[in-house]
């Protein structure tokens, strides 16, 4: 099994995700946060355990923080303009994560699509590659598609968890199902494979922090947010406040 | 021909399927049985002749038990999410199977789907791999899709069991088509390939306990049974009174 | 080229034909006609050229029969279930066809088919593969599909047999058209490719050896039949009534 | 650049075409003109620079006449059979070609076709293959498909003929689009790369030779013409008439 | 990351596009503008920093001009004539590339077509390969298909810059929005990739210069124009006006 010591304080993590350009676009990235120098100044100031992003964004401003925080590529991609079942296929190899010095790697699953098969299969490869580069594998596991009527509800949340256990995830990254009894059943579920806590986006500080004291009190091991960070006026202070909860 | 006698018990067999995760979910996956130390427990002690792991759970779980129970990997899997013709490919290479202490690998093909020739090729490879790494091959032949009106009939049943033979693989994966005689017939088709039983939704024990003795009248080498084990109150006590049938 | 004198005798050739299971399944396989070594049997007993298996049967029984009769494998098949435009693919490698001891390979093509060109392309491949393990190859030349309206009017089969050509197998084995003049054309239209005949559904001796006496005068080397022989009462007495037209 | 002196007369050209077995069937290959070697004599005393002909014929017929006539395979085909939109896919590696003794490979691109992606992305990887076997390709440029108003207009076979450059085809293959101006125009889109005429069904000689004369004045190299020449009484006067509108 | 300097002076860069000939076809190349050597010529005399051209283009023509302007080969490109959501696949590998002496390669992807994934994966393997072989790459960025509503809204184009930063490209090439307010963002949401102007169907002289103030007062590079070029009477002429405003 892959030693996660390098992504996680403590066996807790804050991870934050910058992949919003590629999955959301520009309109997401409000103000200074369109900048990557300026999250991954936010990430390095704020402790993160790790900063999230695509291969392109990492070869051009990872360089500059190699020695300052640890770096996760996401694997796969797509733009929000498609229509259809989602696929998200890579674009990057792990090869190419592994040398823009990556301590892990990630990679989207949209469980229910009618493309899933596509998606199961890559991710098993990328496992298999990972191991040999002795990299943490990741899984954002997000019921999506025409057949997911509800991609929060606590039965569906449960089931993207216990997949990556099943699929052979170091971590998951899951939404939250509403509850923090719910959110047990799916850390339950996901056993051994560790889980960290989906942004989405923007609310209120107040509901943010309480989303995050149930996943943890759940068995999360933290959070991979990025919005509910970065969107707001002051990044490091909402960090502090969710960083108390995980880390105490 | 690949030698069985390392998930055998003078021919004969019980295997304890675990791929529900994937398959179904957590939703049936309830109670202690969502906990893989707690069903590979009850494989250790139940004397099972080997324990069916997909990938991820078997990379995590399975090292404790390496000694105490052979290792099946199903090497392709699906959720029940997804609708229209059933896929299901492949998420584990057989490379990563061997690795991993596997004695056999599983692969299942719907046979009547639209995508019967994406899995028929696969598991054609998969033999091929798997003949190199001295692996047994274990295939579920499973005849699903909307060209099938009922995959239990004898019929139906029996042109599975004949697939698995001329495909190549060591033993077959299928349903109860009803009867002793009917299973018989699928028995004779397979030949040489041995067939064990595949369960499904948890029965009453009289029924189920029926059901096995009608197959291993028919010639079939044992089961490959699992809600009808763990879903039990006590598995162990079920798994005896399956054991007493198949090996006596 | 590839030499034939291995699976002919004087340039003709008489091959057990013996696929059904996973084409038709056990319906097409009554009484002894199910046990491949009652098939095997009478494939040496009544002096066939070869004998034609899918990979699964050949590696289970042809061992004992190596030294005894010449081995073809198919190396494409699907089952009968599937609906739609057929698609038949490859689940044996041309490797593992020679490892199991094969004379010459077969691969069968759906002409007119939607998915016609995943075939012609495939076979194309293996017929560079065969040539490197100096293996002769058999197209299985099947117009079919909702473009074809008529899959034996003289016009298809001579289209059948000269593609066979044009692509490169050594024998083609297609339909009776219904007539020794058409068939004839079609031989024609094969040219230096050998023309064997494709049996079909079981019908009286009469007609059956009729139809033999007319594809051997057309230029026909011989026949590739199966059910014609193995689910007669006494397939001995009709390979030879058959033997006796296509070696004299 | 290749060397296209292997296959033209001071910089001219006249090629016997022969593929139409498996585009067409055998309704096209009338008389005589079904016999490869009849066609293969036709173009070896009619003094053809070289002939046309997919690999199985090759492979069977071309072995007797390697030092009387050079050989350009034809690396991709379809049968008439397949309704929808035209797909034509390799069924002869580059590879095979050269070892078959062929001076150059041709492939066809239905331009237009919904498919047309997958022809184009082959053609490209054959160029670049056909360049490590320094083999000569040709370009069957034929817009074609639902999308296809009018395959002959002079826009469309310009656009043909441009993209056979563009893409690197040494020389392209196109339709006649009506006059010597169009054609002219199709020439000079066409740059360095050459220009030879694709027959098409049996026309009046009269109408064949004015076309070819225009053809000639519009800067073409020559002819790659079947129908034509072999479905006429006498195939050599025909050529002889070709040869001298092309190489006076 | 890659040096640009090989393709732009003081960090400004103008390069001759001329890939509409598989594009759009011989109708956008009316007069000399159809010949090659014409449009190398304009691009060596005005002192573009790179020439863009399709393999075969290249392959034939470049050579003379080697040592007198840098090559950028675009290495994917399909015609107009197919219908449906638009598909562009690689039709020039990377090693081809450079062995045809290019400095940069280039790359097209429509974001939002139904193809988007196939577009996209092939972009990030384009990449891994290009850094093999020390190039840079260009990304066409162009959202198109039935889901792109304004493929030049200022939302859309931004992403489209985006999307080419996310994904590693070192010089993004986007449509203009419509001001230079708009243009700003897409240069700020690509970051440190550069950006570069793509032209469109000829327009009147004042309003393209005023879009090129436009784009360089709004951070991009420099244009990557054809048709606004030489579709002019006097392409040196306009060349000039662009240069004054882009290294000025």
């Amino acid at each position: 099994m892959v030693d996660l010591s390098k992504i996680t304080t403590n066996g807790k993590a804050i991870y934050l995700a910058y992949d919003h350009g590629i999955e959301h676009g520009p309109v997401n990235l409000k103000g200074e946060s369109i900048d990557p120098n300026y999250i991954l100044d936010v990430a390095v100031r704020g402790g993160y355990n790790a900063i999230i992003l695509q291969k392109g964004i990492a070869e051009k401003y990872y360089p500059d923080y190699r020695d300052k925080i640890p770096l996760i590529v996401k694997l796969n991609g797509k733009t929000k303009l498609v229509g259809g079942e989602p696929l998200s296929t890579q674009v990057c190899s792990v090869a190419e994560a592994a040398e823009l010095g990556a301590a892990a790697v990630g990679y989207a699953v949209y469980l229910g699509s009618e493309h899933e098969a596509v998606m199961l299969k890559e991710f098993g490869k990328i496992e298999q590659e990972a191991e040999q580069h002795n990299l943490a594998v990741i899984g954002w596991m997000y019921p999506r598609g025409k057949a997911i009527k509800d991609d929060s509800s606590p039965e569906i949340v449960a089931y993207a968890a216990r997949v990556g256990l099943e699929l052979g995830a170091d971590i998951v990254k899951i939404k939250y199902c509403g509850s923090r009894e719910c959110f047990a059943q799916a850390v339950k579920a996901a056993g051994k494979t560790k889980v960290v806590l989906s942004g989405g986006p923007k609310v209120a500080d107040d509901k943010f922090l309480e989303v995050i004291r149930n996943i943890m009190a759940a068995g999360a091991i933290g959070t991979a947010v990025g919005r509910n960070v970065w969107q707001k006026e002051n990044p490091l202070e909402i960090t502090q406040k969710i960083k108390e909860i995980i880390f105490k």
